[in-house]
């Protein structure tokens, strides 16, 4: 069962656009003596739609390796076609995953009925040697998973959970109700980190948390504690800043962001283009307002 | 300042589509004794689209004057044009209402920039004799009022709240972070009713309210209260009938189910027609599943 | 049976925001020395929703004792409640008109199923004294009437053609496939008026032709005659103006445009606002551009 | 330049989900028999997001060899990362292919504003040893190239066309109207081939040409020759089989009606799954009534 705060981390690239890894492996130590349960590698953050197959593995295994152990590594092992997710979940689980993240296919949008996806879903997680998160992201896959689609999928028992990204709080309200205690629903957006806990998700898998990890523990805990008008004063707190690195400069406002906090956020891979010297001064204005530079 | 629960009230017609005033003073009469805040007559429930000028306002006169004298009426007096709406506005005060309930004009989709809404609000709050609640409803209008553009209308001395039903938690919560203590930010939709309640709303306008007020005056208490687990397990068991009688069936559905609840639902008028016998028993068997029946 | 081109007629506001009668008679006498088959009165471009209903058919009633005998003149009727929609069919079948125009009701999208749709038009149909054409215009609407609806509406005896305004080329071409050779299929917009014609299109309601009327005139005949290289001259010549008077500045560039070719626009009413002077600027060079001005 | 008809080539698959080069090799001898003027290897319906990156190449490669001399072949090389774009660009011109087909990149859909774009398309087009074809297409992809972007785009010496399946008429108009007169407009789809044809497109990239090459070719020759009235019947002809075959069914649909036809569809792979017993039988119904088989 999974629980918490996850981070999708951040991909540094070099100038020649090769993968930074003494970047990366800096970022891991650090986000290694946070609060966090774990990071998610090849998330959507992680600009893994940018990386070649070998790259994909080399950066999971050097993850692995350089993340603290007593904490988790899920790996995003999403493809359209179902044997290569099946392969690529196997090559993750045999480096050490602990689960494995995997998004709907969705080039053929028409074509990806509930039926359709309701075997893909199986016919991986039957093959898979570690645990399937499923991935809701309808902003960049323009598919959604139903709430209904998702119990279903739940009772399968090599599906552990849900990253649901939608943003729709009902859906995620519905998926709390039509699913055993031990399925993780998991936020996937800072946004509504506290409203989704209130319903009754488990944990969250956030970009913010590349940057801000213990401020987005803080919220789970205050939210555990029952202290509601704390969560909800840091909740409505990180709303810009996670609008800025997320929806309004996404990826290449992250990586902007971390390098202001400490972290290494390299370059974005081409077509991303690094942030803009106006995004990096909102972006900093911003976080000193809330206090964290 | 407004607070609590309101329930848009249902229009009930007689099978000739004239409106059934003796149902109407039944129900009237049935929400008065609960804890309801007070009621929207001419809401998106009430089928406003349907009546005739005249018969808006001879259902406002007859629901302010059946209706609760301790209790507040809010009245629903959208308009595409400007000059209609303030019409309607200073009508609605006439008769006794406490706030006026108001969407973007939403014929012209592409002409409705931010700055025209701007205005259009501005004018209409200008000449309105009693406080403007706006009233986001995307799913009808196609229309989405930004939490940026609330924010600036809400400084406005005579516009004092809003009913958001876009179901965008995040869009809800930076409202709160961006408004006045004052300003009554309203969830539109029981399905979100808790976690807006747990980002700050004031209260809430809701559909189910019509049929179950004190389920949802309940579940205000209970967050008021932190207590959250029990709050959290009242938001699940409402969701299913609240899909049931606003998406799925919608005003149909609504008004089938206030007849088995002891309101007398009546009629809608055409083009909608009464709910089928199928969603009829759907909704039978929801309503006793939870208990209510 | 209706061939040709029509205009949505737009409706002049003085300053005070009434309806300046004497522009509209301009502007009758004009259309009425052009080749335009007939016009509409009230409809999308006339700011009908703008309109009270005593506005609306004193509108009605000018237009149609105005403007030339031997040219048709059909009448927007849309209402949201069915009743309502019939009422106005024979308020303006009493005044003269040669049809009507009706959209499908709108404001519960959720609700307005093929079915519904079917009934409304039908029992509007039934009672309607002049021909019903119907109105397809998704961008406004929020609803598509798809080319199986309509093929099954086409059977209506009182029921004589569409005017889409979807610009679903593929959606054109079907109904047009689907319907019998005396049910007018029409364009909605002068974007997409050629290929409309090519696949079979009987003719158009415009806005462009409240001040293009002799070019949209012209393309129908180049296409008649089977002057296909001339009539994609003209179609590419008219598209830039065209998104400029419909799509960019709307309602108000159209007016905008009709005083700077000898019409009389007026202003437009709340919360519509005239257009800025830099829209006038970019509509007077195109106009220039192509050689109307 | 590009003319004519190119059909983007089916890709058949073994029971083992293994591609099927003796089922490709007789379809290639077959469609080079015909009047196409070329193929597209890797389109969307080639399953090209189903192939690994050595299957890609390995169909390219075995296309090039046994298909026709004298026609040309275009191979999709989409990827996400810029440089793998242009490593894909320089394969495929290795081995001999005669353009490449582009779509934008577009999992980060938030982040592909047009000028992202503009230098990605660029970037591509200054190291493609061959010339590159823009490839619209928003349905599967959510993003629309605007007419605005392809006008900038086509004064790159290396960008030869675009193929653009939005089926937007205006946009098409719009994209001869602002390209110069060797820039190839294609139309991506059958649908609104005529009406494409009609207002300046060279040709068209069109799955239906995999089973009925001669038909779509001869929709070109009716329209060349200005025998207008033939090339409306033949559009509305091929309306609903390429609706089933494209919109309706997919993939899994052609490849059916492909083994109906003389061609050799194989299966499709996973998640997608072959057509089902009734999908095949409307099929063969739609088929046999165009009287095709």
């Amino acid at each position: 069962m999974f629980n918490g705060i996850y981070t999708p981390i951040i991909t540094p690239f070099c100038a020649d656009e090769s993968i930074d890894f003494g970047k990366l492996e800096h970022n891991l130590a650090k986000w290694g003596e946070t609060d966090l349960d774990g990071i998610v590698v090849l998330g959507s953050n992680g600009e893994f739609v940018y990386l070649s197959e070998e790259e994909k593995f080399s950066v999971v295994e050097f993850a692995i390796k350089h993340f603290n152990k007593n904490k988790k590594v899920i790996v995003g092992v999403s493809n359209e076609a179902t044997l290569h997710t099946i392969e690529a979940a196997k090559r993750a689980a045999g480096l050490g995953a602990d689960a494995v993240l995997i998004l709907p296919p969705h080039y053929y949008k028409g074509a990806m009925k509930d039926e359709i996806l309701f075997k893909y879903f199986s016919d991986v997680a039957d093959k898979s040697p570690v645990p399937v998160m499923l991935y809701n992201m309808p902003g960049n896959t323009g598919i959604n998973l139903t709430s209904a689609l998702i119990a279903r999928l739940s009772k399968h028992p090599n599906i552990a959970g849900i990253k649901d990204t939608g943003g729709n709080i009902v859906q995620i309200a519905e998926t709390v109700r039509d699913t055993a205690d031990d399925f993780s629903v998991f936020a996937g957006n800072t946004g509504y980190l506290m409203p989704a806990l209130a319903v009754g998700a488990r944990g969250a898998t956030l970009a913010l948390a590349n940057i801000l990890p213990q401020e987005c523990c803080q919220l789970v805990s205050l939210v555990k504690e029952n202290r509601i008008a704390e969560a909800r004063e840091l909740q409505l707190k990180l709303l810009r800043i996670n609008t800025l690195v997320t929806g309004k400069y996404g990826v290449a406002g992250l990586k902007a962001a971390a390098d202001m906090l400490g972290y290494e956020g390299g370059l974005p891979r081409r077509p991303l283009l690094p942030a803009s010297d106006q995004a990096k001064e909102e972006i900093e204005q911003e976080l000193k307002k809330i206090g964290v530079l």
